[in-house]
C-alpha cells in the first residue's frame, strides 16, 4: 500500500478545509503520517482491527483511561486544539506515574463534531499529543474515530508496565506515615477560574500572577519520573495523583474513613500565584487550594521510619519540592491543623 | 474499607433515584458491586488510578478501542441502555476476534448525560456490558466516569492476548485467496432502518422478518471462537470484521488497491429477512447487503492450496456458515459479478 508523503505540508489543500471533506480512512493516513517510527515492540500499530504489542519482560501490564470533554473540562475557547491533545494525554500519564509505572503506549478514541471542525485542528489536537508522547517515549498504537453529535471528547487509554515489587497503590498506608506532596497545589484551580472567568485562550500581560496559573491548567506536567522512581525503590506505602484537588487525594489515601489524618495548613506548598488569586476572589487559599483539582501533583504516605525512606524520597523528586503536609493518624477523622485551632478537611466533594 | 453489600437490591433507595444524587465515588463502589470476583491475573482492579494485570505468558497483548455514541450510533429510544451496553462491548470483541485474539479484559470510559439519567440506567449499561462480559470470560478491571454535556457516550477498551504466529491482519491476502464470511450479512442494516424508521424500541409481532435484524443491530454476536480457532491454526491469510460494511472489508483485505477482487452477487449470503425488507424499501437487496454495516461477521482471504486449509476453515467456523464469495485478484478493481454482467463493487464509502 503506497502512503502519502511523511511530510505534513505536502498536503496543504486539506489544511483550511472542514473535517467533512475527509473521509474516515485519510483521516487515518493523515494521523499515520504525523507519527514518529513505532518501537520495535509495536508488532502491529494503527490501521488494522487492533494493535499488537509485545508485553514487557517479567513486568506487569498497567492500564488506564482517562477523558477530555469539551464543555466539561474544557472549553475550546480556552484552550487550543494542541492545549487539549496534551492535557488528554498529560492527565492519562498523571495515572500511571501514580502507580510508578513507565508509559509505554496509548490508544486515542476521537469524538469530532464533523461540521465544526477543520482538518488543521485535527493536526493540532495531534500534535500536542505527540509531543507530549515523544517526551515520555509513549507509542500512538491506534484508536477509534467517530462523529460527535455535540461536544469534543478526547479519549486516551494508555498502557505501561511496572514491576509487580514497584506496584504504587492507593492502599497500603499506615496510622504515622508522613504524608508528603510534591510541587505546588491551587495552581490549576485559579488558572481555570481565571480562564472560566474571562473566557479567553491567553492569560493577561498585567497579572504576571495567573499566567503560570493558567499554564498548569492547561498543560500539567506528569510526575512520572517521580512516581516510578519512587516505586522502583519502594519509597511510599501508598500514592495518588491529584486529579481531583489535594483533598479528595487524602480521603483516598487514608481509605475512606479506615484511617484519619492530620494536615498542617501552613505547610501545605500553595502555588503563589494561586494564593494572589484567591485572597483577590475573596476566597480562603488554603481552602481554596486544597479543593481545587486537576494539579496532577503526587501524595505520597510515607513510613517514618527507615528515615533512610524519607532523604531517598527527597532525592527521587528531583527538581519538583516534595512538602510533609501531615501525617496518617488511626482516628478516622480528616483535620486540618490551622493556626488559630482545628477544623475539617475541606474534601470538595463532586456531585454529578 | 467496608464495601456495602453485594446484593444489588440491597440498595433500593438510589435505584429509581437521577445520577445527580450519587457522587462519582458512590457510582464506582455501585459498579464494583456488581462486578464479579476478578480473576487472579487481575493484580489490581476497578479503584486506583490504574488497573494492574499479569500477561499471559508467551503471548502478545492485543489492544483495541471502540465508541458508541448517542445520536450516532444509537438512539436511547430505540435501545434499551443493556443492549446499548452489550453492544458497546461486543464490538470491541469483534475486533479481537478479527485479530485471533482471546479477549481479557476492558476498562470502560463512561460519559453520563447526569441529568437526564437515572441510576438505574446505568446500572442496567453495565449488566449489558457484563452479561457479555461473563459469556467471554473478559474482566472489567477500570475505567473513568465523567459528565456529558449533551449524549451518552460509552468507550471501551479491550485487551486481549494472541500468539505470535496466531495473529491475523488485515494484510496478507495474496491473489487468487478464496474471500469467505461468517454468517449472513445485511441484517444489521436492515434493523437500523427500520428501527430508524419506526424509532421504536421493540421489533414489530406483526413483521417476522425484521425482527432477527433488529436484534442483530442491537445485540451483534462478536465471532471470538471462529477468530481465535482461525489464528491458531492459521487458516487464513488475512482477516477483518465487518463493521462498516463488506465493502468496505473488502477494500481493505485488498490493500486499498494494492490488489482487487471478483465477487460473485449471487453467492452473497444475504440474511433472508434483510432481503424481504430491502425489496420492500425498493433497495437492490446486493448492494444494499454489500454497503450496509455493523454486522461483526469477520471476512477471511484464504488461499485454495492447500485444500486441507478450506476444509479446517469450515470447521472451525462451528456453528456459523462460512460462504466463498469471491477472489482476490491481482487487478486494483473490485469487480461484482452479476447474472447480467460486472458491475463496480459498492464500498459505501462514508464521509464525515
Amino acid at each position: 500500500v503506497s502512503l502519502p508523503p511523511k511530510d505534513p505540508t505536502a498536503l496543504p489543500s486539506s489544511r483550511g478545509a472542514a473535517l467533512t471533506t475527509l473521509g474516515e480512512r485519510e483521516l487515518i493516513e493523515r494521523i499515520k503520517q504525523h507519527l514518529p517510527p513505532p518501537p520495535d515492540w509495536v508488532k502491529l500499530g494503527v490501521g488494522d482491527d487492533a494493535a499488537v504489542l509485545e508485553p514487557e519482560r517479567g513486568m506487569l501490564d498497567v492500564v488506564t483511561t482517562d477523558v477530555m470533554i469539551e464543555g466539561i473540562h474544557f472549553e475550546r475557547t480556552f484552550m487550543t486544539m494542541e492545549d487539549i491533545g496534551y492535557k488528554a494525554l498529560a492527565i492519562n500519564l498523571s495515572d500511571l506515574a501514580a502507580m510508578g509505572a513507565r508509559p509505554r503506549a496509548i490508544v486515542l478514541s476521537l469524538a469530532l463534531p464533523a461540521q465544526d471542525i477543520l482538518v488543521s485542528e485535527v493536526d493540532e489536537l495531534l500534535a500536542g499529543i505527540i509531543s507530549l508522547a515523544k517526551e515520555h517515549e509513549v507509542a500512538l498504537i491506534g484508536g477509534n474515530i467517530a462523529c460527535s453529535p455535540g461536544p469534543l471528547f478526547v479519549d486516551i487509554t494508555a498502557l505501561g508496565s511496572v514491576k509487580r515489587r514497584a506496584v504504587l497503590s492507593r492502599s497500603g498506608a499506615k496510622p504515622g506515615d508522613g504524608l508528603y506532596v510534591t510541587g505546588t497545589v491551587g495552581a490549576a484551580s485559579a488558572g481555570f477560574q481565571w480562564l472560566t472567568k474571562s473566557n479567553q485562550r491567553n492569560a493577561p500581560n498585567q497579572d504576571g500572577n495567573i499566567t503560570p496559573c493558567v499554564a498548569r491548567f492547561k498543560r500539567p506536567d506528569p510526575r512520572v519520573k517521580v512516581g516510578m522512581l519512587m516505586g522502583r525503590n519502594r519509597v511510599p506505602n501508598a500514592a495518588i495523583d491529584l486529579s481531583d484537588g489535594l483533598g479528595d487525594a487524602i480521603h483516598n489515601l487514608t481509605g475512606h474513613g479506615l484511617f484519619g489524618a492530620i494536615i498542617d495548613a501552613t505547610s501545605i506548598p500553595i502555588h503563589p500565584g494561586a494564593r494572589t488569586w484567591f485572597e483577590q476572589q475573596g476566597l480562603d487559599p488554603v481552602s481554596a487550594a486544597i479543593q481545587g483539582g486537576e494539579d496532577y501533583e503526587l501524595l505520597l504516605a510515607i513510613s517514618p521510619t527507615p528515615r533512610s525512606r524519607v532523604t531517598l524520597a527527597r532525592r527521587f523528586a528531583e527538581k519538583v519540592t516534595l512538602t510533609h503536609i501531615g501525617t496518617v493518624t488511626n482516628e478516622a477523622d480528616l483535620i486540618l491543623r490551622q493556626p488559630d485551632g482545628d477544623a475539617p478537611l475541606p474534601t470538595g466533594f463532586r456531585h454529578f
